[in-house]
């Protein structure tokens, strides 16, 4: 008998179902003497034990669905450690949880303040397998996470409608794109829609450089200038902040988000109208794109097989197109950025996109 | 030999292409003994004089694709009649090119300001036929106008986006969707996309009757709430305003659009976490549906049996099921709105949906 | 207490869990004093009294979903007055179960063969309510049917998907889209996708005049024709035999379908390379569109209505943009098929199409 | 000065347009002193000397547009030494046109059979890059060819419609998916869509494991069953065939395709209703999806980058996430095919798909 404890943890996103349906599956197609114990809402149902007992028939019929049947919630790690309101311990509240129920293992679906969690459960001794979840990219340890390329899909396709209004009205466009710290998905969903600019936090924008660029498209006849601006993108000027400094600044922001800044600068420097689309959260929804789907399935196979095998204390990632396991200790804590002259960047700027810098 | 000018005015939408081509088609069909004369940029090329002459080549392929092969701008019809920065007269200089050119007929595609200035050149004696373009669907005298189906299909995928995202977290969120002054898109995407609070102009809302229609979604278990708020809502306070007052008080509007002020407000009343999506101009672009296709090419395709036949003065529109024509002066500066208490806001209620009356 | 029977009958569509799920929300909106009978796969669950009790929860979720959540058969028309296999009169025993259950009124969601079979039950004295589904459109009584503008999306996408392939090799191509034995479909996917060349079912064509039409586009330079061939397309020396004659020419019929003919024969008459593309059963399944979404919706919430009002013997319609009740025993038996020389026929071949007439 | 001859060869599929883009904006963001010369309908217009000449603005806007604007033909390789029906030598032909156009080099997209003929242009002493585009994924010496993913969506698509339909009647369905004499393009899709049997070529097929498989699943109460088929399916008694007898078997086979047979034999076997859904040359055409746009410009940047560089001879692939350069002599005439127990396919089978054997 195997007693299996699942949760996804974080920013929902596309494929979740898909991943936990490849986990069950693998293992109900070896054996039926399983029990999955579903914790809802991430952590939580983990920490005050909120869970339902789920069947083969739960994870029928999912495989296209988005969102997560477990439902999620965004646990501040800093937090986990400390007690809650009521003064309960969060972690020892898991572990006791985990040691009533018996269970053999938890699998844990989650970006990178999962990954922090699921290795500090992994040091306190409980058996932990992760998947790597995020629309992100920014998992260090595996070349791809799941949701990301439904959510590259999606992105793209804001840039795909705003580009033929741009073109029928000759304006400036920018169209901001999720993505956290890191610009995996405004660099792939811009250079998809033919962004002419592209702007990611790993490599700081000087807006002259901006301005310079889309003052060259106009003189190459050009009507109308799209940029893909990353959550996270930044001026160079900000970049050489320290935290503190930067932290500073940011309680006064005006702005909504950095796209209307980017936008602002834009318009007073060349007197062009500028608009700013924000696709926001429909970049974590819908059904997962057909590449997710078979990626988050592989995911889950792989963890099966390992549920099956007893071996624990991986996250399950994606290497050179092989599914790999990963220790957990080498993936926590980490983020895996862009390199700036990464060839990905050297083959855009070929094609005459600029970052600004 | 039939000389036709052909413009496209106000904000861009999806079939205008659609419906220039089956304007062309449905001529060259019958003669080849036609000119096309393009005025770029809206009603700014006529003015100035600006064009490109046309052939069948240059309408082909162009069925699927978004924008306008024309260009656009958004002339306000009030400055039509002041002269330009330079003191030429617009409306002059619009009837020396239509006469200077000897055209036949002049093809206007756009939405109610272009149908205002549209209806005076017809006063001023110029022929002139029009096709109702607008995803705002609040042209009088047609049951419907292209685009608009276009537009639902846009809003309602960000809000089958925004669903998966909702139920995984348990959060109320807001889509806000575009329509000008009218609720047609807010309601068609709100209902297609399963939303459960609809706030449109027509109807002014109360957020205390949000806030209870959320709560008792709460209490009956539902672990979130999604509002289709359209760009034009207004609350019962802001629409007792008189204008004046309305304009003074929106000067120092503190938030970037409406659907802030109410999350704002839910937020406040309820202490739940409130996000908002804003898709903006993603609803104005990309391919036109299947719907728009056919409904914009049969338009154009009675626009050019008018044009053989040497009928003008009239938008070509839909009544019942038919291509109609509609007097020109019969649609300039009305607004076509949602009654209140019309059918499918009777319906919509009887499903569930609350519109905060 | 309302008991109401529900049940989906016929090839199944999109949006028939958008339609049950406005009926029942709509009567639930007003009373909780409800029961619903799920009768499963069609009649077949009424006559042998297989169902299921649902719940407001059983229709949570579903507006996007395609297929039906009670299965669906279809039941020849014919048969349903014959004993079945077993001797049972298969119209004794849908009625006694009715009365069994004490069930208020029957709903039932299905096409032509469907509401035959719906008015039979009514002369037996039930109460029935019927709603409009399929995607033929072949409806007699109502403007529209749900299922169709979803069915004719998935169609002229496969259009689109093959422009791309026709241009680029230069080739006639065709694609059969279904329909049954009427042409809305085709002529609106047709329509919508640019079809060159379109056979329904209510114009036969004659095949020297759709070579013409491919020999005639050559001629102007054209690389490709593009044919959208209805699966109920007739030629004219077909369309001339009676029943009998033509049931027998069938029999030893060599073409897996119609456009394969028309493919042979356009092959043998130009020498050029005819591929044909078969969508089929993909038209009938997905998550419905936008507009079926709420046009289903709308239906139900009708329904729902006459269900509280106890008004029964009526199929839910659609005329000039408004709900209404059309009399079942006016429904019956009726087709609704394209007049040939109906406005949007006039329209198309102004356009330049062709239909092989 | 650079003189660059470009054509694409063999069947059409997505990105074509997205590679040529961005071979030719890469050289030209480095250098104005270039001329493109494109031939049309692939290598036809080398041997006939039939081109246009392309400036940048060819280029612009066909990012995402499906097909290819120079036109292609499939031309045998078998036949390229052959003269042709005037006796003209067809290698001679095209090496005297690039000598006659002063060419640097030509870059080349297509498939395995292009891939035969641009390297014999290479040992002929001819400068050639070429650039993977299948949607089959079949070229050796790249992991990934531009195109699949787009062919993968599509009939990921079709098979997404069929599970609606298939689970509301409770049928077999049989998808039949391209990918020629591999599998890759059916096992992503099938798992993809969730499809429960997968046939591919390199794993032949017994069925009678096809027919346990549907049983075993009928006795587990699911109502239907289905199957992704690969266009080159092949039984385990034909694959033991010699080629020769296999040929002779083919020439009297009575079905359409390979799915039909499949059909056939499991209604024979069951009794069950069987329908098979062909997408045919769908899966070739429409807008490159994303991951396309972006992988297909990412190796024409690398072509551009090359052709600055002088270094010709190779193919541009993609290992290891990495852009690389492959010689061309590497390549031709080598198959990339599914190892039958390969990482993927035992993942597929772990989560209880059945591929027949």
């Amino acid at each position: 008998m195997k007693r299996i404890g699942m949760l996804t943890s974080g920013g929902d996103c596309q494929a979740l179902n898909a991943a936990m349906r490849g986990v069950v599956k693998s293992i109900t197609t070896c054996t039926k003497d399983v029990e999955i114990y579903g914790f809802l809402d991430g952590y939580r149902g983990l920490i005050y034990s909120n869970f339902r007992m789920l069947t083969s028939a739960d994870f029928s019929g999912i495989l296209t669905e988005g969102g997560t049947i477990l439902g999620t919630s965004r646990t501040p790690f800093k937090t986990i450690q400390d007690p809650d309101e009521n003064g309960l311990n969060k972690v020892e509240a898991m572990k006791q949880n985990y040691y009533k129920l018996q269970l053999d293992c938890l699998v844990i679906l989650g970006g990178n303040g999962t990954h922090k969690t699921a290795n500090l459960l992994r040091e306190e001794g409980l058996n932990v397998i992760t998947l790597p979840k995020t629309i992100d990219n920014d998992l260090w340890g595996t070349d791809m996470t799941f949701g990301f390329q439904s959510a590259v899909d999606i992105a793209t396709q804001a840039i795909d409608c705003i580009h033929t209004t741009a073109s029928s009205h000759g304006r400036v466009f920018i169209v901001e794109v999720m993505g956290h710290k890191v610009g995996w998905l405004t660099l792939n969903a811009g250079m998809a829609g033919g962004a002419d600019i592209i702007l990611i936090p790993e490599i700081p924008y000087d807006i002259d450089k901006v301005v310079e660029a889309i003052k060259k498209r106009h003189e190459n006849g050009k009507r109308f200038t799209i940029l893909a601006v990353a959550e996270g993108a930044i001026s160079k000027e900000d970049a050489k902040l320290s935290k503190k400094e930067y932290k500073e600044k940011m309680k006064n922001y005006k702005y909504p988000s950095v796209s209307y800044e980017v936008a602002a600068k834009i318009q007073e420097k060349t007197g062009q109208e500028v608009r700013v689309t924000v696709p926001g959260h429909t970049q974590r929804g819908g059904s997962p794109c057909p590449y997710d789907r078979v990626f988050a399935s592989r995911l889950g196979s792989e963890a099966g097989k390992m549920i099956l095998e007893g071996e624990y204390g991986f996250m399950v990632g994606y290497k050179n197109r092989e599914i790999v396991r990963v220790p957990l200790e080498d993936v926590a804590g980490k983020l895996k950025a862009i390199a700036p002259d990464a060839s990905i960047v050297k083959e855009a700027k070929l094609l005459g996109i600029s970052f600004g810098d």
